[in-house]
């Protein structure tokens, strides 16, 4: 009988730098003026893609009125089909940069292709998308830069195959990665992917890496993301990453996931009031 | 190209009763002394199995005085294995429904035949295992008795499979159905099974019945109950449903997804505490 | 890290006398006329359920005509809604036997309540089927009875838990199952289930028991019946089911999925082309 | 209720170069002396990994004694661990082109990097891998070249976006691509993967491009290769590309699902036979 558990998988951990020790404290990642780890809630918000200046400009401030710590925009975008709208582009990465002057918000932005790198110097986090995770000869070179990278989980990638991407980055020298459940695929039909909750308490207990969930690609359903992310941050994780857009009805891409700036706003709120009670709590013990 | 998401999937509910309507109130079921649905948090703690009158006197009191609702034991197990511990029967029941009037907590147990079905008139809620979930001669014989039926989602079972299970129960005249997701089957292997937490939200807003979670059964590993726990709570559940045993690592069954009386207390602390957070926060809006 | 194959598999078998022993020969069942298991090749067709006195009777007469060994047809219909057509019961099951009678082909039909069984007197072979796999109950009381069970794989259910469920017939004194692989769930969305081609050589290794392929279910299409079935056999099955229906267009249940008997007539020929071909082929060795 | 079935999907093909045309002959690919499509059986059969000079000589010199109409190798090895064996790199390749001079079989390895396409001059077929399957700036450089490439199906994608991948390759100019099924992710934990036979029959019918099987990945299990190869000919594969290894024990990588040479010779015997009868059958038609 094949025996799965804890138990059974602790005893060999072959993410050796990913993995937590006893006695060294959980990795904490400064990216501008946002903190991600050590206990407090990284909020990262924005539209799946950038679309405009007038489109990244304000949606870059309502979410930080709203209480978002990081802004979020895809320029460079992975498309399952070669006929899909592909991002703006580098003209994106600079609406996402000026957005980023006039809010203050530290920006995250997905990396598709090494030749981009020298584009990427004022980004603030560099996000791999989730069917980049297993692309290795990308994760060598980021593992050489001194730069924080968010790393998505793959649609059907294990925590242990999670785990050992980060790997390549930390053996390569990057100490800064951020670890992200954006759901994986399942045989469930009503939503895009399932979101796996418990891979955030989990990951928190293999690995001393931070980790944020991404509510709006797990599902797909903007109506998911407000329960789904009071959930994660009950669950422990250490951020959440949500798309918002000012108008989700004409979205190039995404807009039946994406929320509007006004229900951002009440996430944003609940989600830090979860948070606080928690830590209130434990701070009680 | 496949179209999936909410708007598709609303066009045509064939689950025609255990569909929400618009304008008519969530089901509130009644058992016991507890309340499943209308606001409250329903919290069912107890063994995987009844082993000892000991035993589940000693959880029973335990999980009283720590805030559970409702006490939860197996009598009649189903088991992969022929060769596997199958339960004490009757005389589980009997000891079950001593500890129901030692402690006054209504009680919840499997049923796996109908032929057992008298000997569950003094239980409060009866339960339709995952394996039983599309049995549907069972589902229609219990869709005539006058007692709350809790069905668990079946490993494999789509969200409209498990709604189409419960329509068999309110079609044949039994309208207290609650829903009970517990993990669904999927390639990752850390945990036993994945908690498809998108499933809370996404059930209440497609059905007026209330949904439970098992966190216990959702992964397999007793760590993950308290945050999973919270985690349901967040995102909207009506309750969760816990194992606990005073003894985890001799417990005849599922001892390492089991927590103890003294985690279970503060479990059920926090998960209290969460829910009145966010009835505070949405009462004020 | 989990290691995983048949290594590590083979050491503990919790399925005993479902096991294969290097020592004692495979199980070979009779049936009416059929013989499964022993190197033949078992065809089973017929619609998936009994429709009408004409609809059996001609298929039956047509399926026989191109080499079908045994006649299947459904009387009693486990459905997902409970609003979709049933069977039509006892009626179904006394035109079953007509067509038997008629044919001299045996027949075999699927039990949904123990309450049935006596009805079952005549038929040659009971099916169990996917979403009664792991229903216990039923598997205890066919596992006192003497009677050759096809007992069916679950959708998600691992091959270990299929042998187990075999395990539960074998154990009670029942010694002629034939098990059968129809198919299980995946994240696939072209067709309805995905055929597991493997689980074939790999029950063969496992267990002494004759292995059967559905390739209706399987898929839901049609046009994969004829290639899928090929491949059953080039893989080692024991036998095919395959769905059969004289009007697919117009049939109550499955009609995609059915073929027709002439399309049949090509499937059966070639099907029993490439069992000599591999036969003879060992032969010569 | 989702609809699923052909009926639906073939309603609107995105991959429209990809996309079977009823006007227009299926795709026959000529790389050195192997013709791929078209009718024919392409055998490719290798290592796993390059590993020294007198392996890759001797097991080419085996497979093409026994059947093989291609030679397969890695030089250059995608790994989930940073810490495992990556492969021999250009030095592997040159020994793969040493072994395509000696023995006239064309060659294929997989490429991991656009930075080593200089180094694919003289390789007659490129493969690009699972977890490079939606990597797609390697697609899009791919898809300038004229070079035929085998592209595997990722381990969770779906059909229809292995087909998008492809029209990645189409649309960019490289009509020379080989589709091959290689297992997916699902819950069964015996197998290493589960190979999608209906994929086969069903790529076929969607597109005009050659299928070619890998059962060596699909299960992880040696003992299947022979069985599975069977059954992917039989399901009307354009051929199958098997791992095979002089010492299996002792292999750098992937040991315990590579076959011998001489389990491979009546692999190839047989794989031939079945190819034949088909073949004869249908002419016969």
């Amino acid at each position: 009988m094949v025996v799965i558990g804890k138990e059974k998988i602790s005893k060999a951990r072959p993410y050796k730098k990913t993995s937590k020790k006893d006695d060294s404290p959980n990795t904490v990642i400064q990216a501008g003026s946002a903190v991600i780890g050590g206990g407090g809630l990284t909020i990262i918000a924005g539209p799946c893609s950038i679309e405009s200046r007038e489109q990244i400009l304000a949606i870059a401030r309502e979410v930080k009125a709203a209480g978002a710590t990081m802004l979020r925009g895809g320029a460079f975008k992975p498309r399952t089909s070669p006929y899909s709208f592909q991002g703006l582009g580098y003209e994106g990465l600079k609406l996402l940069l000026e957005a980023k002057k006039e809010t203050g918000l530290p920006v995250i932005t997905e990396i598709v292709s090494l030749s981009h790198l020298d584009l990427f110097e004022e980004v603030d986090v560099i996000q791999v998308g989730a069917r980049n995770m297993q692309n290795f000869e990308l994760l060598r070179e980021l593992g050489q830069i001194k730069k924080p990278i968010l790393l998505k989980r793959g649609l059907a990638s294990t925590l242990e195959e999670l785990l050992l991407s980060a790997e390549y980055l930390l053996s390569g020298g990057n100490q800064e990665v951020i670890l992200c459940e954006r759901g994986i695929r399942t045989f469930e039909r009503h939503t895009k992917n399932t979101l796996d909750i418990s891979a955030v308490p989990l990951l928190k207990e293999l690995s001393h890496l931070p980790v944020i969930v991404d509510p709006s690609h797990a599902t797909g359903i903007a109506s998911l993301v407000h329960p789904l992310s009071l959930s994660a941050v009950a669950s422990g994780a250490d951020g959440i990453m949500v798309e918002v857009h000012n108008d989700p009805k004409n979205a190039l891409c995404d807009g039946p996931q994406s929320i509007t700036p006004l229900e951002f706003r009440l996430l944003a709120k609940e989600a830090i009031l979860i948070q606080k009670t928690l830590k209130d709590s434990r701070a009680a013990l």
